[in-house]
C-alpha cells in the first residue's frame, strides 16, 4: 500500500518538452489556490450561501472574463476538450448524420464523434512534409456530405499546423455549417477569437494551454446554441441537460481562475513564442534534423524527422531507447521514449537559455552517439 | 484581476458539517500528491514511455486493488457520479426506454436520464418523518413498467438512509432488470461489496466520499457488460468510445490513489461513525430537534427538523440566515446558510471532542436568540 502513498513524478527537474505539458505548469497563484481548494468540494466554501454559478467572482469569470477572452457570446466549464467536443454532438446533432473533420484530428474526435452515433469524412492533409489541411478543401466535401458539423483542429497536436481557420468560418457561413474549432493548443497560450474566425464554437483546455490543472476546459459559444447545447431541465429548471448540471466540483477550475490573469497576459507574447519555436527549428535543421509541418512555423509544437538518431538506434545497445536515455542524462526530457525518427515537441515558455541546452543535447549526441 | 489570483476558501478553520465535504478532505499522502501532480497532464511523468494504463502502480491500482475494494469485476475511473451514471445510461439502454430509480434520488440522476432520453419512473419513499425506501415497491413496477434498468441511491444525499439494496439486488436478478448502485456516500465511508449486494455496476465519488481532490469517481460492473459499456472503437482498438479514450488526466487520480490505503482502512471503522452518529442524533433530540430519516439512524448523513430554530428566525434581525451567522460565531459551519427549519449534516471524520462542541453551539443558540 506504500506505493500507493508515494506515488511521484519522476525527471520533474528536467527542461520538459512534452507538448501535453508546456502549457499546463500552474503559475504561483495557481499552485495556492491548488492546496487552498484542495479538498474534495473545498470551492462551495467560497461563498458559502450562494449557488456556486451565483458567487459574483465565478460568475464574473464565466459571464464576463472568458466570453471576453475568447470571443464567444456565452462560456461552458467543460470537464476536457473532448468532453466538450461530445457535448456539441450530443446536443446539436442526430445519430447517424455525418461530420467533417480536418484529417489532422486528435484521435479523441473521432471516438467523441462514435460516442454520438456520427459518420465522419474526413479533409486529408497535404501528407509529408507539410500535412497541411487547406480549408478550402472542406467546400466541395460540404456539397457532397451536407455535414451537420465542420471541425478543426487549431492547431493540430501532432504538427502544430495553424490553417485558415478564418477562411473555413467563411465556407462554413456560406453553406449555413455550425463551425467547431478545437483550440486545445490555442486557448492560453495565443490570441485567438471565435466571433473573428466565423466559428459557433470554440474549445480549449485548462491542462494543456491554460495553466491549470486538469480535468477542465472552456467552451465557447455563439448565442444562437444557447436553447440546443444549455437545454434546461423542466424538473430542475436550473439545471443544463447537456452538462449534467454544475461542473464546479474540483480543484480545477480554482487553478483556471487563479491562472487567468496570467494567462491573459502571456497570450500578448505570442510573437516571441513564435519568433523563438522558429530559431528553434533552425537551430535543429543545421544539425540535420528536418522540421515537419509548416514552414516557417507558426506554432511551439513541431514535429521532427531525424534520420540520423534513427541510425544510430539502429546500431545502439540500447536500440531505439537510446535518444530518451541521452537526452535525460542531458537534462531534457518530453520526447517520448522510444521514438527517434520521428518525434513532436514544444517550446511553449521554455527559455532560449533552456532551449540551447537542448540544442546543445542533440549536437552532443549526434556527435557521440 | 487580482481577485481571481486571491481565490480563497472562507470558514477553513471551522468545524465543517457539510456533508458533500466530509469525506473528501485529503490525507496527509494526498497533499503531496496534489502538488506533486497539480500541474496539467503531469501523472503523464509518473512513467515515461508506458501508457498510462500500462504503468505497473496505476494498472495494479484499476485492475486489482479497486475490484477487490468494490466487489467488482472491472473498474473504470469516470468524471463523477452523475457521469458515470450517464455512461451506464447511454451505453445499455436505448432512448425511449424507461428506468426505474428512488424517489430519493439525486437530482443528476434525473438530469443524466434526460439526457439519455429516458423515461423515468420513481419508487416513493415513506414520506416524513423517516422518508424511507421500501425496495419490495420496487418489484410491482418492474412488472408495469418493464425497466431497462433499477437504481438505487445507497444511501441517498438528503437523509442518509440505507435501503435493503441485497433484496433490491434478489428481484433485480428474479426480473433479469440490469442493477445500479449510486454509492457517492458509501464508497470510501463504509464497507460495500457490488457482489454481495447483486448489483450489475455500482459508482463511488472520488470527492464526496474517497478523500481525494475532484472531479473523480470510481466505477464498477459485471464483467458481462465489458463488451457494452467497454465497446471499443475499431478505429482506435485500444479505446473505449464510451469513456473518450484515457481519463487519467488530471490531479485527482493521483490524490486518490494516495488518499487509497487510508480510505480502505478507515471504511473498517464504520461501525464507530454509526455509533458516533447515532449519539449525535441523541443528543441533538435532547435539544428538541427531531432527526428525519430511518432510526435507528445507520449512516453519518442526518437530516433534521428544527422548529425552534425556525421560531427563533421569524423573530430574528437576521431572519432565517440567524443559525448559518450563529453557528459560526462558535466555530462550526457547513449548514446551507438560510436553512432553519430543515437541514442535513455529517458527522464523518469529525472527533466526538468536536461534536460536542456543535452541540454545544446549538444548545446555547436555543438557550439565547
Amino acid at each position: 500500500m506504500e506505493k500507493f502513498e508515494n506515488i511521484e513524478r519522476k525527471n520533474k527537474e528536467l527542461i520538459n518538452l512534452n507538448p501535453i505539458q508546456t502549457g499546463g505548469k500552474l503559475t504561483k497563484p495557481a499552485q495556492k489556490a491548488l492546496v487552498e481548494f484542495g479538498n474534495g468540494y473545498s470551492i462551495y466554501d467560497i461563498s458559502p450561501g450562494l449557488e456556486i454559478m451565483e458567487v459574483p467572482l465565478i460568475k464574473e469569470f464565466i459571464q464576463e472574463a472568458l466570453p471576453k477572452f475568447l470571443g464567444a457570446d456565452i462560456v461552458r466549464i467543460v470537464l476536457g476538450v473532448r468532453e466538450g467536443i461530445f457535448n456539441i454532438m450530443h446536443s446539436i446533432i442526430k445519430p447517424g448524420e455525418t461530420i467533417l473533420v480536418d484529417g489532422n484530428r486528435h484521435y479523441t474526435t473521432i471516438i467523441a464523434a462514435q460516442r454520438a452515433g456520427l459518420k465522419v469524412v474526413e479533409v486529408p492533409s497535404s501528407g509529408e512534409p507539410e500535412y497541411k489541411i487547406n480549408v478550402e478543401d472542406y467546400e466541395d466535401l460540404i456539397k457532397k456530405h451536407k455535414p451537420a458539423l465542420v471541425l478543426l483542429t487549431y492547431p493540430d497536436g501532432n504538427y502544430g499546423n495553424l490553417p485558415d481557420a478564418k477562411k473555413l468560418g467563411r465556407i462554413a457561413k456560406k453553406y449555413k455549417v455550425p463551425y467547431l474549432i478545437n483550440g486545445a493548443y490555442t486557448v492560453g497560450r495565443m490570441p485567438v477569437s471565435m466571433k473573428e474566425l466565423g466559428a459557433d464554437f470554440i474549445i480549449g483546455s485548462g491542462q494543456k494551454s491554460m495553466a491549470s490543472s486538469g480535468p477542465i476546459g472552456i467552451l465557447g459559444m455563439d448565442k444562437k446554441w444557447e436553447k440546443t447545447l444549455l437545454r434546461k431541465s423542466k424538473i430542475y429548471p436550473q439545471q443544463e441537460i447537456e452538462f449534467l448540471g454544475s461542473e464546479l466540483r474540483g480543484t480545477a477550475i480554482a487553478t483556471l481562475i487563479a491562472s487567468f490573469p496570467t494567462v491573459l497576459e502571456r497570450v500578448k507574447n505570442w510573437e516571441k513564442e513564435v519568433e523563438k519555436a522558429q530559431w528553434f527549428s533552425k537551430e535543429l535543421e543545421k544539425l540535420g534534423l528536418e522540421q515537419m509541418g509548416e514552414k516557417p512555423h507558426k506554432h511551439d509544437l513541431m514535429f521532427f524527422k531525424a534520420d540520423a538518431f534513427y541510425e544510430i538506434s539502429l546500431k545502439h545497445p540500447r536500440g531505439r531507447f537510446f535518444l530518451y536515455n541521452a537526452l535525460k542524462k542531458r537534462g531534457v526530457t518530453g520526447i517520448k521514449p522510444g521514438l527517434t525518427k520521428y518525434f513532436k515537441l514544444s517550446v511553449f515558455g521554455i527559455s532560449k537559455l533552456e532551449l540551447k541546452q537542448v540544442i546543445i543535447a542533440f549536437k552532443e549526441i549526434l556527435e557521440t552517439a
